[in-house]
């Protein structure tokens, strides 16, 4: 076995914040064994997974974490919107591979002193969100921590193999699509976290945008029945959802498909939220549509004669999906066109765990 | 929504140390809606899923956390024992199941100065115990947090429907049988951790059994060939895996299979690590054998005639089982039997990770 962690000198050690999560990732499961059962590793929205049964059905697999004081702070959340958005982040990765979210494995890390009725909350969250979907809870594990209060959550889900979606399969001149509206988590965020000398401003937000606004960052809609209508229709290319923020995530699925994207600006579905709460913060609407981040929308792209078709899907579900640009041949090039017709880059940047997260 | 947390008085907060692990759980779970396709819900080792594939093939799902401070120390352990154990104690889950381990979903919680080095030791050490059982690293999450270093794993594996092994199943007049030995992981810790005023008592440990001790503590060997040998046999009516220790484990197969047990304390396989460093700390090894815990042998219960065959089915994958006393009909009462022919009750105490780690 190797040397003791406490014997090793401090100037060995890499440094994390130069890796990143995505790098660090990448470090710590280079050469991993796979398994020929194993249809899509690691990487994309959730894995998909063969168990053999026959039939050709696949198992969607995705675990995410919500930390106390990086994912969500107490004064600012319910404990009931703690538990809901720990349910909808991982249903929103199912979503994102059109598929049918089943049973999830909760696990909860707590301190001496966490409430009990806090921790009711949480559950009625969780629960309140399950059912609407159907989940069950069929495991979890509860262990005892001197850190901070953290719901670690996998949720199972099913696909049938010729309806899956993936990052990848994206092709020059598809449609570029995205469910609902961006910005309006971060707008939330501003409004919770942000500081202003505008008081005066930031009081003549509209209290129903605000809350719009609160909502979008503490209990996001997971795009669940919106994933599976996409899926079903047959005419999506790749998906995945808006979790890094719409411009990183749309460098992942560009990379993903080896191919470029041209957005343009004017068609971008900015949440009225973002409008209006930008400004006072001294910050571009466009900008947190951009890299906000956690919307939890989907982006997609379509065969370009799929486009009423995607947009007739999700309408039927209950939802609303917009064209905001098209993929091109010229892979990793990823630009706006505004208005006026000038282009410029997007950078791929938006919300790096280790990096945004001072860790 | 509910009130703000912050808003709350503390004497309103009910108390985790009164509830405990089990009771926690308990009530965080009640009224949880369910699924026709949760063959078997949480409370066993794994959740039992039925993915719907045609053949009678069933998903085991279980998940479980290692947190640095409660269930490991740097300096005690190595980063390649700890990532090698935080797969482990969910292999032995699986294993206790009957099941066949196939992919793993890995999350990490990590604070601004871990070091890189560490995290590619516990990855490697997790890559070599999923390399000896083909399992395959599906998927994961890497997050910030201010606690302490964590490693929560959702295991996944399969299970033929006829072959699936419960707690539950047990009878009256079975044939009660361990896996292996008891009580040389508590050696391990009261080695790592105890206080002794006999060091030269303790200086005359011999360094292989220290070893011994060490290794059954920081790197357990999940029964995961004999947990399928054993489901093979079509003689086992009731298994689970010895993590809260041997007397609350029985504890949890008696209830649920609505018998009692009687043990021979003489057919108990105490470890000889635990004979020898026990009286070191002025403990009986018995004790270490009952309520040590965390040893990841298989408990189970075997039809009276099919005690050989169970026997040879674990020798067969290359380990040990012996009979160790019965079950019977006297539900909830579990006593040993001293070599004089005196009986005690045995408490089902244990490990709680709520009540014994100070939360």
């Amino acid at each position: 076995m190797a040397e003791r962690l406490d014997e090793r000198a401090p100037d060995q050690r890499d440094r994390l914040e130069d890796l990143g999560e995505f790098g660090l990732i990448a470090r710590l499961t280079r050469g991993l064994p796979g398994r020929v059962d194993v249809v899509l590793p690691a990487g994309d929205d959730a894995a998909l997974l063969n168990l053999g049964g026959g039939e050709d059905v696949l198992l969607a697999a995705t675990c995410d974490a919500q930390v106390e004081g990086r994912h969500f702070m107490r004064g600012v959340a319910t404990p009931e919107e703690i538990g809901w958005k720990a349910l909808a982040v991982n249903l929103s990765d199912i979503a994102a591979m059109g598929g049918e979210p089943l049973w999830a494995l909760v696990s909860l890390l707590l301190s001496a002193g966490e409430s009990v009725t806090a921790l009711d909350g949480v559950y009625a969250g969780l629960r309140a969100l399950a059912g609407r979907y159907g989940v069950a809870i069929v495991g979890g594990n509860i262990a005892g921590t001197s850190g901070p209060l953290t719901i670690d959550i996998t949720l199972l889900g099913r696909v049938a193999r010729p309806r899956a979606l993936t990052r990848a399969g994206g092709r020059p001149s598809d449609a570029l699509l995205v469910t609902g509206t961006l910005g309006a988590a971060a707008a939330g965020v501003l409004l919770a976290t942000g500081t202003t000398s505008h008081g005066a401003a930031r009081a003549g937000i509209a209290p129903e945008l605000a809350k719009r606004a609160h909502d979008a960052m503490a209990a996001p809609e997971p795009r669940v029945a919106e994933g599976r209508a996409l899926a079903a229709s047959g005419v999506v290319t790749a998906m995945l959802d808006v979790s890094d923020g719409f411009a990183a995530d749309l460098g992942h699925l560009c990379a993903a498909s080896g191919v470029g994207a041209l957005v343009e600006e004017a068609a971008l579905p900015i949440a009225p939220a973002a409008v209006v709460v930008a400004p006072v913060y001294g910050r571009a609407p466009l900008d947190l549509a951009l890299y906000g981040g956690e919307d939890y929308e989907l982006l997609l792209s379509v065969r370009p004669e799929g486009v009423r078709a995607a947009v007739e899907a999700v309408r039927g579900a209950g939802g609303s999906a917009r064209v905001i640009g098209r993929l091109t041949a010229d892979a990793g090039r990823i630009e706006s066109e505004a208005p006026s017709g000038e282009r410029r880059r997007i950078e791929p940047r938006g919300w790096d765990h280790l990096r945004y997260l001072g860790v």
